[in-house]
């Protein structure tokens, strides 16, 4: 399916899924799986029958167990080895960043299927993800504090928002490495399977997204939920959505959705998110790095 | 009490309790009642007798069934039939938002008392009363990617908010219908309770509050809480509550407050919203929709 | 060890420990230990052997029960006696304000030991703590509504943030005054311990972060988890944590994080708080009070 050396894509009907294949590195995460993830990304982006994305790893023992520390291929995984001189400058951006910001751009949902061991960038890549799941076996660890850098990959703004403050400044000030009963108590997923079931519960909810849902609106139902909750007042979620409901309501998609509704019968919604987005679609101006 | 339509008034000394009251529709949205609703919240802030509002539906099956998809009175209730030039027109307004928006702005606490099914807006329109409470027959879809639209009513704002991204994402993005119990788990309302014991809960909280607290705190309350957690510093929730304690602590319901708590008795607090908020309140500018 | 009257500062190898030391009056809060708690966090923030703060009350009956409203020593707790022409005038600053303030930009970890009774500001002044323990004898009362006066002490923002929206407004609104375990599934505390073990759970916790991680790590993670998880992007997150990550990994801490963990023995962090913040930090501009 693809030239990809640490990761899988694979298809099948409406789910793909993506897969960190370094089992005998515990697949550590380098500058190569990243980028490979993020074509992968766009990949199940463009393609629109493709309507969600499993993200797991390889093997029965983790699910990424951080940077690749040790990396014998010249690729480290955060940050360059040559000084620069401005620190707004591309090289210096942090590589999990780079992953988890083009996950918080996907416009098919993203269901983490954590198999086993996640620390550091193995447990912040799971955080843009939309729902996280995991094996009885899992455990995780924002163990940057224990190695004398600080939490990445964009987890300052997302793990609070998550779990809220207490519980992320805890996981992160101790460093600790916790087990999937302690992650389920904190919020950071959403439910503990035995490992042989973990991937049919990932395949589940995304069958439930894809077989009853359009796409156009799970599209928009995720850049929505996402980005609008900010700020002190529902006045700008009031003008996305009026606008969306407005043109939504119009559309091919809405009609299939009343008419399947009222004849009690499986929806089958003509609109494709490569096309039928509707025109303000994206209202934000993605911001740069500077 | 009033001419309403669609909905009921009634107020038995300090709690008022607007009743959507449509049951052989399940209390189905409209926008006659979107603006009955309105029209009854300004009533309650405007008087000074009525303590909190409870929102409820009628009979034991529905609270709201959502938008009306067959409306025979012409009254549509998203988005006008007629097309129009331009997007920020007045007309395309969800008429959820509308009604979610009024209630933001409520001066007087709102305690849901959802007594059955409560999908589409039926569910978004909880969302900005500050207790949600359930029977436990109650069930609450956030049904819109199955409609081929979108979460409305500013609930992109306010539900992961209430629930966290990870619960809010998936139950729009799978528009699942669940239960009671699963809303409880999830965050979304406070306690289930048997459709018999709900109305007295309700009740319950809603003396709670007007028989121990000053209305001019509690309509403060409300809008700091809901207004002031924004941003990425306390200092704006300084600036505010400052000025609040130095002219509150002045004012005759801190004198009755300090007095009744030292003498061990019921407190009377003498002050009312209509005339007696802090000169600076409100505090912001409300935002136009534009 | 200092000239305090109303509080205690003890230090006990790397951790500190403040008492709230009024036990006669139940530690109410007064202007004076508003005062001494700042200086004592000044001290612990200047201290390079402080790597953790515990804050706990005298006695076994309360950590604080508030601001003292029967003041023989002319110390009123919340604004002064004085009128002033204007609002944005210094006097009018709420001390519960400027004590949590200054706890939001420690730098050491904060950790809340709630040996009892804690209403009004004693529940407040919790808020901006990292991690909060109770005893299963404490209490805990937004109680404002009740005396006339709104929840003070940045509460509006710190308060929503840690419990939810819905949370929050039932304990300000009703002002009632729960218990522990109401407390613990409200999501206010981190969890409930029998008075005699509760000390050891902060100090065992406190050691946690001091025996595993390194303070440069720690006090850039809390100003990240604090300050960041605003806005409607993460990429204000990727920036800090960019050149973060960037200039720690070249840095003394990073070295002996990753050696001690390739050497699977204990780390000994060389970096200092006081000299080796990246240069960087603080990255933002802390507002004024105006």
């Amino acid at each position: 399916m693809s030239d990809y050396t640490q990761i899988l894509l694979e298809k099948d009907g409406p789910v793909a899924t993506i897969t960190l294949n370094r089992p005998e590195k515990m697949n550590a995460f380098t500058r190569v799986m990243m980028t490979e993830i993020i074509d992968a990304l766009d990949n199940t982006d463009a393609d629109d029958d493709v309507r969600a994305v499993i993200v797991t790893g390889s093997g029965d023992r983790a699910f990424c167990a951080g940077a690749d520390l040790t990396p014998d291929d010249g690729s480290r995984p955060f940050s360059s080895e040559t000084e620069v001189a401005d620190l707004s400058d591309e090289i210096v951006r942090d590589g999990g960043g780079r992953l988890t910001l083009r996950m918080f751009q996907s416009t098919k949902p993203l269901i983490g299927a954590c198999n086993g061991v996640a620390v550091g960038v193995g447990a912040t890549m799971q955080l843009p993800m939309d729902i996280r799941l995991a094996s009885d076996n899992a455990k995780y660890g924002f163990v940057f504090a224990r190695r004398g850098i600080v939490p990445e990959a964009c987890s300052s703004w997302f793990l609070p928002r998550l779990v809220g403050p207490q519980q992320a400044l805890e996981w992160c000030m101790t460093g600790r490495v916790f087990d999937a009963e302690e992650a389920l108590g904190g919020g950071l997923i959403r439910s503990i399977h035995p490992i042989p079931d973990l991937m049919d519960v990932a395949r589940g909810l995304a069958h439930e997204i894809a077989d009853n849902t359009s796409a156009i609106s799970v599209a928009m139902t995720r850049a929505m939920l996402w980005r609008l909750p900010s700020g002190d007042h529902p006045m700008m979620a009031h003008r996305v959505d009026s606008r969306s409901i407005y043109m939504l309501s119009r559309g091919k998609d809405a009609r299939e959705g009343v008419a399947s509704f009222l004849e009690k019968r499986e929806p089958n919604y003509p609109g494709k998110v490569s096309q039928d987005m509707p025109e303000f679609y994206p209202w934000w101006n993605e911001p740069e790095y500077e």
